[in-house]
């Protein structure tokens, strides 16, 4: 029988981090009567098993589950096996190609292997929903669908906008929800984790769950976690994502490069540290020392305390060389329109040197650099577009992990 | 090998009090390839198990099928007994109890015996939807869920009304329609019959037959039957319908009780007659001749010849009888508003008098009974409120089959 710590303890730790809970008191009771019962809460989460490249962003979820199972509780990976066997039957949606039992196996695999990572493998219960959906049947499914109205489901923020652009939404989409609803009565699920976008289809798990006799899972959804541009939801295809198979140097590197707002975000999200702490290193360390702090800590979750330590250290030396002089490359940048430039002394637009220069791949890729407060002029963090510079002059531009000295040529 | 004959014959006939048929170019290739493969076209209709006492009413598209089959076609009765098993399984709607097997037999059987009295019975096929519906699945549901869309659905007139008034729709119902369509696919139906008020769900077979790779049923509506009094839709609980096993002199009175107009529509939509056949009578013979052969006609259908006949005397003579003078009941009616009534003469209110002499319940009674051309005067139908009389006055007053010598006291 798990050791379980007290309701207010496993309260703070669970809530931390979390965008929403629904409801929070029913969360205390469901604790409450684990406790008393000594028998551990099921915590059910959906797995996509069409996306198993996994990147920080995701591990936001899977951390939340991790701190159930840290307080002792039972953590269910459901794969959605049924509907990804079928498919997207409409044939509309490259999206959702039906995948065999083999390809959903070996998806679902990798997406494990990787979850295992963060989570401790031998307290996971792994389900395929097949198991109750194929036997449910054609009865089955018609009182199910009379459980739910067209306007409750038509009230899901996407359907809503597609009913009304006309855009057709199939009859069978309404049923997926119910689907993954319905799998939260089969698992008898006290709780059930997901983004912040998953929030309606886990309402649908409550819905059901009452109308089948059953107390209701409490949701949990953790917030969507913003790439290191600090503005973007993180995602491979935006290009700010971290990959947790990236190499140690690599994800240090990217966790050094983003804002000091957006490190306590991801001290929040992406560790076990509890609010009071992060609170203390907040007030007490340099934010400096905080962010190599927390690269260090992540790149160990993902490889090695070692790994983390060599990460740290080739980093610094790789800086410390890029920052001298002596190992930066120097270009000489034609920029005729300078000389006709202000009033009271000359400027360049910091978006066209960038781009002329090398630094960026067009004068829009540098003013999106600009924006995401990558590109530092002599040290110094540039969010405007308009650099005042005197003529003759040498700068020292960085943009990420690239380093030019710029002459400008009038 | 059945004997077809020429195609335009067939549709002529087909064609006869049809609402309207999906489409008519279909139907005429359809009867073509029939005739040249000797294959008898399968013409299905859904039988409702819930409502088995027929009227007239019910006969209309009954008849219509009988066509095809003296054309040479299969008539296949669908039996709904998946949806009927389950009954409306939201719980909200009395009118859809869930029935057992035992009972959609029953009311299955109550209602064939009654069909038999217009089909062949030798050449009906009957089929039970739990056949195939059942066996359809979890999958087969979400393949054929997906093959319609939400708002092909919303586009049924009782759908959409209730969409928009903010009504629920329960998501199950908008199965049903997909499930009556996919009967017509599982039993590869030519042609399906219903009224004007199956035509969306008659429609969605045809969608489903396409979908499935097969040729779309043909659609052919039949209109809904006006009652005696000529405007209202044939219906029990308005009390204007004739049963089909009420007795022969009952249901003779009852035809005879028709409009001229009414009895045209009636020739048109519950006998064999062709319309031809039926012009030609309008031509040539007087209207009362043609509607005692009409109630004759239709008696004859659900009874026998000898019994029509009999029925034709009975009426005779009790027309006869009502109609002397000294069979009649006297009535002296107290009317003292009619002294100051008219300026050029006196006048009652044909409501009022008859609810005072006994021939209606009520004025609002009479007043109905009036719209309903159901009252004559002296021999002649009234439809105006205000009667004209001179005084002293004895009126010859009949509603219905009731007949009153009315004398008035001012």
């Amino acid at each position: 029988m798990p050791q379980f710590r007290p309701v207010d303890e496993q309260l703070a730790y669970i809530k931390k981090g979390a965008a929403e809970i629904i409801r929070v008191d029913e969360l205390r009771d469901k604790l409450k009567r684990s406790l008393d019962s000594g028998k551990p809460l099921r915590v059910k989460i959906g797995l996509d098993p069409t996306a198993p490249d996994l990147h920080l962003g995701h591990t936001v979820v899977l951390r939340k589950l991790k701190h159930f199972q840290d307080m002792g509780h039972t953590v269910i990976f459901l794969i959605g096996d049924f509907t990804g066997m079928i498919g997207d039957p409409t044939g509309r949606s490259v999206t959702r190609p039906p995948l065999s039992r083999e390809q959903i196996n070996q998806n679902a695999t990798t997406y494990l292997a990787q979850a295992h990572k963060i989570l401790d493998p031998s307290r996971i219960e792994i389900r395929y929903n097949s198991e109750w959906l194929d036997k449910l049947g054609s009865e089955g499914w018609i009182r199910l669908a009379a459980k739910y109205t067209v306007s409750q489901m038509l009230e899901r923020e996407d359907f809503h906008k597609r009913f009304h652009d006309e855009k057709p939404i199939a009859l069978h989409e309404l049923l997926y929800p119910l689907a993954q609803g319905y799998d939260s009565v089969a698992l008898e699920a006290d709780v059930e984790l997901g983004g912040t976008d998953q929030k309606f289809n886990l309402l649908v798990g409550r819905e059901l769950q009452r109308a089948h006799g059953q107390p209701s899972q409490v949701v949990l959804t953790t917030p969507l976690l913003e790439g290191l541009d600090g503005v973007q939801k993180m995602s491979k295809s935006l290009n700010n994502a971290i990959g947790i198979l990236e190499k140690p140097l690599d994800m240090y590197g990217k966790l050094m490069s983003v804002s000091d707002e957006m490190m306590w975000r991801y001290y929040e999200l992406l560790t076990d540290l509890q609010l009071s702490e992060i609170e203390k290193l907040r007030h007490e360390s340099h934010p400096m020392e905080a962010k190599k702090h927390l690269a260090r800590r992540i790149v160990a979750d993902f490889h090695s305390a070692e790994a983390a330590k060599q990460a740290s250290e080739d980093w610094a030396r790789q800086f410390q060389k890029d920052e001298t002089p002596e190992n930066v490359e120097r270009v000489v940048v034609a920029y005729p329109e300078v000389a006709a430039s202000g009033r009271d002394g000359h400027a360049v637009k910091l978006d066209k040197l960038l781009a002329r220069c090398g630094l960026a791949d067009s004068v829009s890729d540098a003013s999106r650099k600009i924006k995401q407060k990558a590109v530092r002029v002599d040290g110094e963090v540039k969010t405007e577009l308009i650099l005042p510079v005197q003529l003759p002059t040498e700068l020292l531009v960085r943009v990420g992990r690239n380093i030019r000295k710029v002459a400008i040529a009038a």
